[in-house]
């Protein structure tokens, strides 16, 4: 009987303050470009990849929701949960920790947070919708909803595409404070607004990312003018949606995964048969992303767990240089693996002897 | 604006080493009687929980599930793979870790491995059915199939079903020879036979527990005969089972859910109307169990999430009196939740006073 000791048993463990500490060591927006590039090469790859719907918990006050997905070598889930009435209580909206595993033998390589990671990657998404569907010359964004994400979006898409303008709104003035002020020093012109028809005046790139669980207007049609992308990532479940139908007849929608996006997306509002483009397309050329400066492009992003992968893959060739991370005793390696019981039975002995 | 400092970012983190600490605390056979009342209130409450067939990630070696269910207060999900050839490489088949979270914020409240706890949850599951199919005077029980499960198996059906005697059998010789010194002093009589047909000789009670991904035949119709129960737990994913049909035919069926079983249980082999009774159904009154002593009951035992979620309420109640655990820092919980990005500027600050 083969009685190889096993060095899979304690898997590395990425606690929230490694996690700060490791975006810390390449700067948070340069974190955020490295991001965005995985979630490039991923989505490039995107028909190989193992993909399903979350899987969706829904209760009263929120959801907690579980996000698979394998490129069949690597395993990745994500745990995630949404409840806006959190903050009333000082908790945040979104927690989050995942998971990589080997496919070949099941076995967890990497577990960590991922409520900051989480923030990272979907400023990082945003960034790469931008790059590929707003006019090469954007430079202005109006940023809806001040949040915890808010600041992410505003940094990704300065490192990523360029943006060197970013007007504020929030209907919570602390809030907008907060985000002025965490972006004041960001190398960004912050421009506080009173409205959200005040902030999306002159925008190129207009990035929705509001709370409430239910159907809001955040955007009217109106507000929309020629040549401006959308960023809608504040509608994300069944029930929450951003934008004012009239805009999405207007624009030229694209997503993640046109089957979750039709359920928790903008595009819920709309007939099944709406047409919509998949984001990896246009990055393969598969498919036209904006084909005029004065097209309005929508990004109607909800979050989809190859993007949570890309993360977790960057994270991980991190840790190959970096020693930020603890090692979690949490897989159960007896020496013969037919005699789990014998691990008990030798850890009573060594009881009674200690 | 709220800012509440959050004293649920630390979530209590059972390693291997505490989990084997815990059981031992309370008795391995203890720890499954335990468990088996929280199985058994649990199944008594099933139209309430929240249920789904596992989502399963199959690759050519193996699978990896997610096991989520609720019950409106509580959230649990485990992870499993199951990989039959990693006994090969020295790997366990089976590795697990699981989560519970309040419904109420999405907030986990606890991670624990559950390698060792699915061992206990799963052998106290086919105790509770055994309780409740097998003859009343059953004392002598076949166990075939000798791997990491067995001994649970058979303590536990000892404990809770007053087993006192039990025959073993498996083609690899060597775990049969562990399985029997490592129950040589657990007060039951133990029988190493030279085959199934061996084993099966007098039992009351026919377990079968073998790791194969392969729809084989380890119990022939002619091995089982009247009045004896079978609970068949090594057939659990699409394409693996361990029973001859005609053993189905002749068996009144218990399972846990449905709608999973038809997929992952010996029932595969049936056309989609072969009935079958769930095993709560049994439990609640609602349908009966055995009729009579002369009946074959089968009990085909897949594993299912509401046993998973007992396991965890099992051992969250544990930590209520132990201390047997760490403090993970896997929740990111800034001061004010709508800012998770000053977290990072004010560990950053940290860094450059320090």
């Amino acid at each position: 009987m083969t009685k190889v000791a096993s060095n899979l048993s304690m898997i590395p463990f990425v606690s929230v303050e490694n996690m700060m500490q490791i975006i810390l060591d390449e700067g948070v927006e340069a974190a955020m470009a490295q991001i965005a590039v995985y979630i490039e090469e991923d989505f490039r790859r995107w028909p190989l990849f193992d993909k399903t719907p979350r899987v969706a918990s829904h209760s009263r006050d929120g959801v907690i929701e579980l996000m698979p997905t394998s490129d069949g070598i690597d395993y990745g889930f994500k745990y995630v949960n949404g409840h806006p009435k959190n903050t009333r209580e000082g908790l945040q909206t979104v927690t989050a920790f995942g998971l990589l595993a080997s496919v070949d033998t099941g076995y967890p390589v990497l577990l960590t947070e991922m409520t900051i990671l989480t923030a990272l990657r979907t400023a990082a998404a945003s960034a790469v919708a931008t790059k590929h569907l707003a006019r090469p010359d954007a430079k202005i964004m109006a940023m809806i909803g001040n949040g915890a994400q808010s600041e992410f979006q505003a940094l990704a898409l300065k490192r990523i595409c360029g943006i060197t303008t970013v007007r504020l709104y929030d209907n919570d003035a602390e809030a907008e404070s907060k985000c002025a002020a965490n972006l004041a020093d960001s190398g960004l012109t912050v421009i506080a607004c009173r409205s959200a028809e005040d902030a999306v005046q002159g925008a190129d790139v207009i990035t929705t990312c509001t709370a409430d669980k239910q159907n809001a207007t955040v955007l009217h049609d109106n507000m929309v003018g020629a040549g401006v992308h959308i960023n809608a990532i504040g509608g994300d479940c069944p029930g929450k949606t951003e934008l004012q139908v009239d805009i999405l007849k207007r624009a030229a929608v694209f997503v993640e995964y046109t089957p979750q996006t039709c359920i928790e997306g903008e595009i819920q509002q709309m007939p099944d048969d709406f047409p919509v483009t998949e984001l990896w397309q246009v990055m393969t050329g598969a498919a036209p992303g904006r084909t005029d400066a004065r097209q309005i492009t929508l990004f109607d992003g909800v979050g989809f767990a190859i993007e949570d992968f890309s993360a977790l893959r960057w994270l991980r060739d991190r840790l190959e240089t970096s020693t930020r991370r603890e090692m979690l005793d949490i897989i159960a390696d007896p020496d013969d693996p037919k005699d789990l019981y014998g691990m008990l039975k030798r850890a009573k002995a060594k009881r009674s002897t200690a």
